[in-house]
């Protein structure tokens, strides 16, 4: 019997929210391996927002897939055949082979990965692409002094979770918004945020207010919507506001800024980015970041669901909210 | 007789729009001089959009103006007395002396003007705060590179004029965006911007479609609301917005702007300013504008209301959009 490869393309479009039959489960052979050529089980996917985005036929900063291309993903897993002279069987790598059991490749974007001091699913997350991306925007975009007070949306996830803890790292009040009771204690008693504003008990604005008694210098934004409503009003003079995700308008209709007055009262920064456009900064973070994992000095959450099969309503939860902690499919 | 000073002070605080009744002009006599001290006799006033804000009560860049304090505003005029070793009858001089006929000074923040080769009005203007407000925003925040795609609104102003005309200089493809027909043959005709959108035609957005084949690189915003909106969907990735007045707004209800989420997906830079923040680039700024004004490469219009008591209809009138070219009130 030929092995073969379970993969899941990109079926249709979504009109405004990601449902099942966007999605289809196949199955094909696996391919010979041509000289220079190795072959990778995929172990865990990542399940990322920027995913959406690239499920619609839009202008973005990443060509959209087509349709009946696999999921685009990053992943860690381990190489099981190899006839590449820098990758042997057994070595355990990080790459974009995306929502399927095996890919194969030529060594162009993988990277080998060291699973002994650190966990291989923290590749996918606080010593990986979210972990980056959190220490781009601090370090390089909001650039906060000692003292200062950083809010994050988002707290809780892959990317705001760092986003605080680097934060408070680096001396400053670290303030989170998330969505539930439960969230917000992790935030605050896990994770050592100095507060965390709870968006759902519905008093977002009051609640930022007084979590933020001197204001607000940095603000790392991944959601969008009231959350960046809220915290626009309490910015101060010369803040710098990190745009990363808007995830609230990601599966729907676009979601407006109430009062971009501010921006110019205050004279804000305000920088939109994608870390894979920073590639020279990769070694420093991912360096950084590996280094305090090991060191227990940043923690970080999983949710993981169990199958490659289930990796569409992973995404579908991930868009609504539901997920807590980094967002990975166990594929193997 | 004694020699009265009139003067126009905050009467009251405007609810929305600004009225008559929000003024009151007063006369009072002229003080003596002290020692150390010399008197102005105000020529022209320069009435600008910053005055509304100023008349608030609100969070903002600067402080709110007192009730029955005088108007704040940036004046031209000449010694007609002086104590002052540094200053001599019949000097000219700019400084902020505000809506009256007189003042007096001990010289701080007043600057000597020549007339001889720049006429004395342009210092309120093109070669004034307005001059150095566009250079900054410009040069400083944009910072187009020749062959780029610059759009500016309120571009028949006093500050949107000398953006177009310096993105000219710098080699860029200058776009305007102005209200009416007649402003905007002056735009493309005058000022020799490429080409002029008028708002006020109803195909805002098809129309800067249309004028920006390749898209748009920087944006000056002076206006907000619908400008904003039209331009952020016509920028390309890595654009810069000059966040430099949101006129659109200061009249009333806070404009949103419709999809902020723009500024990630084509990762842009937004930054708000207040010139008067960065008096490092005043000199080199001045120092250039007048130059060009000299030698007539750099052109500019003026709307002058004749009489102080007026000066509250020229800002009624600068915040509906009713004057054409820089507005200044001649005092004397």
């Amino acid at each position: 019997m030929t092995p073969m490869n379970r993969r899941i393309v990109l079926a249709s479009r979504p009109q405004k929210a990601v449902s099942a039959e966007n999605f289809r489960l196949e199955q094909t052979p696996l391919a010979e391996l041509a000289d220079g050529q190795f072959r990778v089980r995929n172990h865990y996917l990542s399940i990322d927002p920027y995913m959406r985005g690239r499920m619609n036929d839009a202008k973005s900063y990443a060509a959209p897939l087509g349709i009946g291309d696999v999921m685009i993903g990053g992943t860690v897993g381990e190489v099981v055949e190899s006839k590449h002279p820098g990758f042997a069987v057994g070595d355990k790598v990080t790459g974009m082979f995306g929502w399927q059991d095996y890919d194969t490749s030529d060594g162009a974007g993988v990277r080998k990965i060291d699973d002994a001091r650190v966990p291989l699913t923290a590749y996918l997350g606080v010593a990986g692409m979210p972990g980056v991306t959190a220490w781009y925007g601090l370090n390089k975009i909001i650039a906060p002094k000692p003292g200062q007070t950083v809010v994050v949306s988002a707290a809780s996830g892959a990317v705001g979770s760092v986003v605080g803890q680097l934060a408070k790292l680096a001396g400053c009040r670290a303030v989170g918004i998330a969505g539930g009771e439960q969230k917000c204690r992790y935030v605050t008693g896990e994770l050592g945020f100095d507060a965390c504003v709870d968006y759902k008990a519905g008093n977002l604005y009051a609640d930022l207010k007084a979590a933020t008694p001197n204001g607000v210098d940095g603000y790392f934004e991944n959601v969008g919507g009231d959350a960046f409503d809220a915290t626009l009003s309490r910015m101060n003079p010369f803040g710098r506001i990190a745009l990363c995700g808007m995830i609230a308008g990601y599966d729907g209709q676009p979601v407006p800024l109430k009062q971009p007055s501010i921006i110019l009262t205050m004279r804000l920064l305000v920088q939109g980015f994608i870390v894979t456009e920073h590639l020279d900064v990769w070694p420093e973070a991912l360096g950084e970041l590996a280094s305090l994992v090991a060191q227990k000095k940043l923690r970080y959450r999983e949710c993981i669901t169990d199958g490659l099969e289930h990796a569409p309503e992973a995404l579908m939860g991930l868009l609504q909210g539901k997920n807590f902690g980094k967002q990975l499919v166990k594929i193997a």
